[in-house]
């Protein structure tokens, strides 16, 4: 049993992580963390998990982290790089779903996040948990950064695309839009149901923290700088990212839909979608699956990649608990294999 | 391993009894059957559904159902009364989640379904699929009439009281709400996203086939008639019932709290709140779970029950999974053990 | 013209103030305060009003409310009876949007709103503003308590049936449904899109401010004490109220239908349903209008109202208006009269 | 006073053409068709239109269309075109809310719509009806194709580039994403709540009939051909429309928020918004305007225009009445200025 703390267990990739660790059969939830509701069992909180799990939120400086094999971060941008130097130096792993090492470079992780990095010796260190990416890396690591939402969704849409260096780099883009949970479980008021609901707006066009992140994946991928445009969008849904992409061939005779099904057979958590399909996000509502649909219309130069994700699952925890079985030597479904909840 | 067929596999109870039955690790499915969709595999249908089964949908007439253990009618009402019969004389059991075996009154049954009964000399031996009512039985039963989806809500909302013989029996009200997926998948205008969206109705107050079927159910709890209006109401969510539900106590002194929290004490899938909780329908979305409030205000004469489930699981393909389960020998809550899926 | 302030004019009983009242031929607005948003165009804020007013919000001691005619209050409650009094002193006219004058005893004000009264003094003078229970003393006051909004959709649907005298007295039950925006614009995690989103669930059990207030409507119709559960609910929707009403006939012979037509015959935004319709919250989306529908089911003891209004409007700021047309001598549907937004 | 006819008055566009004109003070609605609905009153279908108007659908064959000065068709496409000739012939003007009239090319018109036009002499005289584009010839016309609801959200967004030649016009993409209205109120199964809510997903990238309109309408713009991907997709919300345009500049200097401002500075019904705004659709919810917010990230060569409209009113019934007024020399504002319905 891997025994597990969760600190930062009140958001909603905490308590989606909870609703996934608490059915996973070799987890053993120790400890869970939260300032605000100190003393709360988290069945009371959440009374979806009445039942799993008889945990009551402890403050964190009085968290027994160190009984702990794995702590997850499911903590607000600027905390777990406060605590992760110790925590690696008593022999425990971390994984981070928050920000804090997914930037490699210091000096952008500055810019974008607004504050001096807390150990930035630890980004060459800390392995970006794409599975896709960066599987064999993954298995080893201490420290793992989880990749942001919009990020994995842009990423494993465009991956195929870059590693086989057909499309200009300089003209990505990608529309992206998501649930309203992807904004977090803070009480602000453009998140109330009543500013939110029945209602469709773009955010962020001048610049989202999101964008370098994905241009540093794809800059890997290809070995060399890209360019992409990125505007995100809130639907009035619950959880979902759907990433609308679309990118300029430079190399013609590539059998699109061949490319990213040869490249995704052996994923077992992206799904490559028959020619024409429009992926809905519910299909992966509550799952671990990135599905992708590759078009190209009226045969012409521009592609168009659907790829859609369940933000709080494969944009966060669900992710998280694939890169913990990939580190732990478990098999990498091992309590991520259920069908979606639909509708 | 359990051989199971589903009739009438392309609806919501339909669909979710796939979702349900695809993870549960003691059934075989064998067969669905569809008339519409002939042909088509059942993943490209429900793509929520792709990875987990290679079925494809088979005429009705074509559809081998001697080769299973169980088949579930998940069919309109008045389909199931036409094959039950061949299917328990060639040995399978049989649960409906429609209603042709919810009334054991043929008149009745008769009156409200507006068609002459198929099979009425089956309405006896036929059981009521409500374990909390009825388990010893179903766990012999060949045939099973799974309740109604209010029903369940309501009935076990207010079986203690009944039970206990303290309300008045002229005197219930139930006031219910439902989410859309309860009026099925059928193209109807009046479910459209365009009508059903940000609005609030009542229907039925005339009268709705679930009233004679509660009423059947409290009649048989308390040994005597009774009288309780009913009032369904259309929610704009998809999934869950609220019902509220009131009576007046014609008794005093009992700790009602402490007696709702005794009747349900041994019954896995009722969870019975703190005193003073509202519980919402979404900490149950997704799971096979009725939780239940009981509030007396002002510490008056009057109770209100507060009873929340997921329609299609607790008020249909759950429920159907628990009695299988009870039926076959298995743990009642093989299957069935996973926390709510929230936000 | 009538001159007009709005003090609070942030929230959403404010703002849809300024949406009738920019369109209202007989009215200029004066002036609009808020603390948090000083010096913000209003127009910035709620962008839907680009066009339709330049002003700004000033604090609420710098507001020159001495140049009004008439001072709407859309303000949290425990505001207003701090400033009406000098108000009136000063020859302006108040309507409260908020509950500062809407109970007649101070002490029964006091222990539902948790404080003492500043201006008790004014709680006889302060007219009840329904106008179809008060019509002629709104066109003579000074000062208007405008009703809450699940008070005006209950108090209209049971008022035929208690001025009539025909229903038991201590057996009323008024299980109300609320979209959203009913509990406000602050910033709370139970408002937010992902915790109200696509769930229902009952609120208040125990007690609701709006209960007295409708005690006390009715008593003044009945001339005797009544008794009422009142349970209130939320539902994922922006607007709407649905009050489902529950009362037992003592007398028999009265044609209910007719009653309720022949009592609204003359009121401009009660609407009676023809027989056996069920109102949805959306054919009021907008308007000024209470819909009734009236159902006795199997013609039996038990009378179920059906009432929807639209709470910003009729529950709030369109009866304010209506108010003010009464008060100022002005056709009362001036600025009200448009047809529901559907879908 | 305008006399109108509307044929096909039980649709979305039908409907909402019903409430405007019900409130416009120039117009007498004559008469409304529908072949479903025969004998039933407008305000049963639709109660939110009780109290203005006691018209009851007639069939189409004995509507009395000869004494209309004006016919709206809000039929599907295919209709108007067989019966717009005689009406024409009889001196009745005719605004087409359908697509027969919207492409000028008998030949393209016949691929996207899939039959033989039935008057292609009239494509030409046809006034397409954007009033910012064509203003003088619309006041002339004796028939209109209101313009689809994508095109006018894309045309009206891309126009102020078009025509200052400053952009590539074989690199413009339209990512579109429209409410459920937007699809109609015909009964099919993806459009259901339980469909279509809690759920976001793209369709037709193949190929969509307002890709063709589009184009044909910024070629006009441009004086030569042009190129735009167009991907629509469906937003949980029942109305607006969000458009996401993307262009790249091929001459630098201009100030793009001054040259839109400047572009539509007389425009009563498109609102370009401060720079670094994101319009919500909300904004326009009911209303018909059309606004628009300017973005160039990182001060780049791309550019993205945000632009969102109501699809049923400056979409659909709120631009035809706008052409009305127009045709009949009425302010063009009369009837259409009220704010928006925000929440």
């Amino acid at each position: 049993m891997i025994r597990v703390g969760i600190v930062g267990g009140t958001g909603y990739t905490g308590v989606e992580l909870l609703r996934l660790l608490c059915s996973h059969p070799d987890v053993r939830l120790q400890v869970v963390t939260s300032r605000q509701e100190v003393g709360t069992p988290v069945a009371d909180l959440f009374p979806g998990l009445r039942g799993y799990t008889d945990l009551r939120y402890v403050p964190p400086e009085q968290a027994d982290l160190r009984g702990c094999d794995l702590v997850f971060f499911a903590t607000p941008n600027g905390t777990a790089m406060t605590q992760v130097p110790a925590l690696l130096a008593a022999g425990i792993r971390v994984i981070d779903l928050a920000a804090d090492f997914r930037l490699q470079d210091k000096t952008m992780w500055q810019r974008w996040y607004g504050q001096p990095h807390a150990c930035p010796e630890l980004l060459a260190e800390a392995v970006y948990g794409l599975p896709e990416m960066n599987r064999e890396r993954i298995k080893q690591a201490r420290l793992i950064a989880n990749p942001g939402c919009y990020v994995t969704a842009v990423t494993l849409g465009l991956l195929p695309l870059i590693e086989a260096g057909i499309v200009d780099l300089k003209r990505l883009i990608a529309d992206a839009k998501s649930g309203v949970s992807g904004a977090g479980r803070d009480a602000e008021i453009y998140k109330l149901y009543t500013e939110a609901g029945d209602n469709f707006h773009a955010y962020g066009v001048p610049g989202h923290r999101h964008q370098p992140e994905i241009i540093q994946n794809l800059a890997i991928l290809a070995g060399q700088p890209v360019d992409l445009i990125f505007v995100p969008h809130l639907v009035p849904m619950l959880r979902g990212i759907h990433a609308t992409l679309y990118a300029e061939l430079n190399k013609t005779g590539t059998d699109l839909q061949f490319l990213y099904a040869r490249r995704y057979s052996d994923e077992p958590f992206v799904d490559v979608m028959p020619a024409g399909s429009h992926p809905e996000t519910r299909s992966v509502r509550g799952v671990n699956v990135c599905r992708i649909a590759v078009h190209r219309p009226h045969d012409g130069q521009k592609v168009v990649i659907l790829s859609v994700i369940d933000n709080l699952v494969k944009g966060a925890a669900g992710q998280a608990v694939q890169n913990m079985n990939l580190m732990f030597g478990l098999p990498e479904i091992r309590g991520l294999a259920v069908p979606a909840l639909v509708p």
